[in-house]
């Protein structure tokens, strides 16, 4: 559920707003390595809502639509207080599908991609950072042009032992992997996006937060048992997609580590913010 | 997806408001003869929105997923403006599913119940008319907690040439069946609810504009070929729900008349209100 009020930031046009709605989407079933077969899309629409911008969000969901191969077959139009866009997507898993609680002891903890880059490009689409040049473009593109990891999903879920879409922070998504498998994860360095430690300090910024307490980077965050690891890596060759190794899973209670600080358990998460 | 600022009436309890947000979809599944499988759910909720308001909303969606057999699976939580549920029901057709466009001169035209009961019920709540001892609760009632028509559409569908469920109003539906099957619909009289044309009179509300105009009635509209129609009241017989026929398809272009008169074509529509 897209709300215009929290999740829209300044900058972004209708369609890449309906676009965000499906991407949502499309990536929580990418880390479950299951393709999108059709979306039902509820709209709920201010009074004041012009009919270009709502013009604009239907190009979005049609672009959308056709970008990620799903269909729009249903939904509902209603009237509310601001912009609302309710995504449910449907998909069918070939076979069996990677929970999150599937984690043990010894399995590689791997990403498709760094971290850093959407908080960075939020800051600075709200003005509470500068920075120039290809990284400006690169972090704001991150925000309102998500890129899903659906290639990355499809090609290696097959080998995680639990996977999870980071939307609302790396930490927030080791910790719930953490937690439902009942063991430990230690990370071992911060996986900060290019650029992103250079635009933190440029910014009295501390690089740490952007890459664990930000959010929206639609990263998959999972496990793969030691046997695969070497499979999981030729697959990702194969499809042409990163995948790397921040940590490891070991036993224990549901914590997360980062060298060897705690990591604090917090992300973006609505209702907490003040 | 409802709305709690044009959804909600006055009086509706936390619980019966999750319950409405599953019963318009149970409703819309039942007119094409689907029984529910599961539900996503997303919930955008106001910053002030109390715990125990939030406990009898989790209260509502519990029991109607017990009281219409489906599973809730999954969803979304999130922060908006006002209160916003938005439910998205999967069911599996067993086979081919009655469409709005199927209707064919000859057909009877049929319905689950009888109108009006809702809007009037809608007025009392918001205290622009009065009523009495059983008819004030009954009409109360299916308002705060209606009866989708899951037996009657079960049981029937398989002889449906066009079905819809009439929740924006008879009028609306009936006009969204003639125009789809591109066929005129003549309606014989009033089909209004008991008790309805005496609150009409009593009130000075014209009765014609609650059961045509007025909505909410989760009824089912459908069109049964002639050659059906005693197969499908015996179904009815059987599966002990009454099935009225209220007026006959006619060639045409999507006309609708009650008597000899047109009937307008509107309803509850959103972003028409004056």
């Amino acid at each position: 559920m897209l709300v215009a009020s929290t999740d829209v930031p300044p900058g972004m046009e209708a369609w890449q707003v309906a676009r965000k709605s499906i991407v949502a989407c499309v990536s929580d079933l990418a880390a479950k390595g299951v393709r999108p077969h059709s979306a039902m899309i509820s709209l709920g629409l201010p009074k004041n809502c012009t009919q270009p911008y709502v013009e604009g969000l239907a190009r979005g969901f049609a672009g959308a639509s056709k970008e990620f191969e799903v269909k729009i077959v249903g939904g509902d139009t209603n009237e509310a207080g601001g912009l609302v866009i309710d995504c449910s997507m449907i998909g069918f898993a070939g076979g069996k599908m990677p929970t999150r609680g599937g984690a043990r002891p010894g399995d590689a903890v791997v990403v498709s991609g760094m971290f850093g880059l959407p908080p960075a490009g939020l800051a600075i689409l709200m003005r509470k950072a500068a920075a120039a040049g290809a990284f400006r473009k690169q972090a704001a593109d991150s925000v309102l042009f998500p890129a899903p990891r659906q290639r990355f999903g499809l090609a290696l879920a097959r080998y995680f032992s639990s996977s999870i879409d980071s939307s609302d922070g790396l930490a927030i998504s080791l910790y719930e992997l953490a937690c439902q498998s009942k063991v430990d994860i230690a990370v071992d360095g911060i996986p900060a996006a290019d650029g992103v430690e250079k635009f933190a300090k440029e910014n009295g910024i501390d690089a740490h937060e952007l890459v664990f307490h930000g959010g929206e980077e639609y990263e998959i965050v999972a496990t793969i048992p030691k046997a695969k690891l070497k499979q999981a890596e030729a697959a990702a060759k194969k499809a042409k997609v990163g995948l790397h190794v921040i940590g490891r899973v070991r036993r224990g209670t549901g914590d997360v580590s980062v060298g060897k600080k705690p990591l604090e358990n917090r992300g973006y998460t609505h209702f907490s913010r003040r």
